[in-house]
């Protein structure tokens, strides 16, 4: 390891090609970083951007389906950053997966518009107010709209695609009125929609969506995703995604 | 059948209890209606609209689930309203079921506003331009947008509707970000959304949605709704659709 590991942290397996940090007991990234890098549209050559990369397990996965692309994690807390970056080191990765601290707020002033061929976030799902604020600083700030709300996301997003670029979300179905509403405002015609179900007779825990900036897009929504089949295994498309 | 039917017409069994005269080789009603009817929620005593009634398929299923109704029935094409009262008195539902002919874009005229508790539509799902127009005139109405548009359905809709009452609609999921910004629009809260899949593993090919009027509803996303299962047998919740 050459010290990248630190005593309260441990290596994962994120597939059989890619390991990655996660702290013992902080955040941890989830199921829905992994759903949105397997969904997102890649080509070969593309520069993409990571808006709250979080211990960077997204730019580690989008690096597993398409080597050649060059990836920005961008991420507000100090400690993630620094994780995420070791994380990368650790795959032998740092020639063009660069883990960038900082708050997405500000993103267009650091990177200036039109420069990303894809934008991809995970953000916070739930709004202030709304269920409890978690006491570990680090998993609230990943949850809570503490620091940046959708709708920041949505404008930097925008403002630092290319024309024609792509920008991929994943996010709670129940926010779709909203969301569809944001993506108008900040000229993102939504082009792909899916649902994600736990279980086939539950309802829609997640909502994956891509748009591509300044353009009437066609939309296609795709057939449900849905996690466990009736024997509660992971279902083929899952067991596929794990497998890679 | 005392007179009720005409040569080119035959009965068909809606279900164990309801016939239907359905056109020999005119329009019929589709899978789409008999799901929009059993989606809307109803209460008993409540006062329903259904704009573009067509054969009367819908009024007849909302019967069904909730006898203590009253439905209206509007449709403009004068055979059609003729046919579709004939089948209301086929079942002997004359004295709460009133099939009217009209034109719905002059409804909130002839019927006033906020009059109905329930607003419910299964209206033309391509615009005009889309697709091929049916040769058959009475079919290219129900089909394209040639005499009404969904800025009229939802316009109408909303204005006929009591405040809290409830709009239902089934309409393909491609329209699904001009469907959220006329609901916006004209003041109805989406509050329940569900798409339809012929198979699992297929796109949805029909969404149903509920609104609120004049109240920011919460929203519910259903499970997708699956008609086939991998043995090409209605699945079991389509199947209880057919046996009430």
């Amino acid at each position: 390891m050459g010290g990248l590991l630190r005593p309260d942290e441990k290596v994962e397996e994120l597939t059989r090609k890619i390991k990655i940090i996660q702290s013992k007991r902080g955040y941890r990234f989830s199921l829905d970083a992994v759903l949105l890098a397997h969904f997102v549209t890649l080509r070969p050559g593309e520069k993409v951007i990571d808006l709250g990369t979080g211990s960077g397990v997204i730019p580690l996965l989008l690096k597993s389906r398409q080597p050649d692309l060059t990836v920005v994690g961008l991420e507000l807390q100090a400690e993630l950053a620094d994780m995420a970056r070791r994380s990368v080191e650790l795959n032998n990765l740092q020639e063009t997966v660069f883990i960038q601290q900082g708050d997405l707020r500000e993103a267009i002033a650091v990177f200036g518009t039109n420069r990303f061929d894809v934008v991809v976030s995970n953000p916070p799902y739930w709004r202030k107010g709304e269920g409890r604020i978690n006491p570990d600083f680090s998993k609230a700030l990943a949850r809570h709209e503490l620091e940046c709300t959708l709708t920041d996301v949505i404008r930097v997003g925008s403002g630092i695609l290319k024309p024609q670029g792509r920008f991929a979300l994943i996010h709670r179905p129940e926010r779709i009125q909203e969301l569809i509403q944001l993506l108008n405002e900040y000229h993102l015609g939504l082009s792909r929609l899916r649902f994600v179900q736990p279980r086939l007779t539950e309802p829609p825990k997640f909502m994956l969506i891509e748009a591509v900036k300044g353009k009437f897009a066609k939309l296609e929504i795709m057939p449900v995703l849905v996690i466990y089949d009736e024997f509660e295994r992971y279902s083929p498309e899952l067991q596929q995604i794990f497998q890679r």
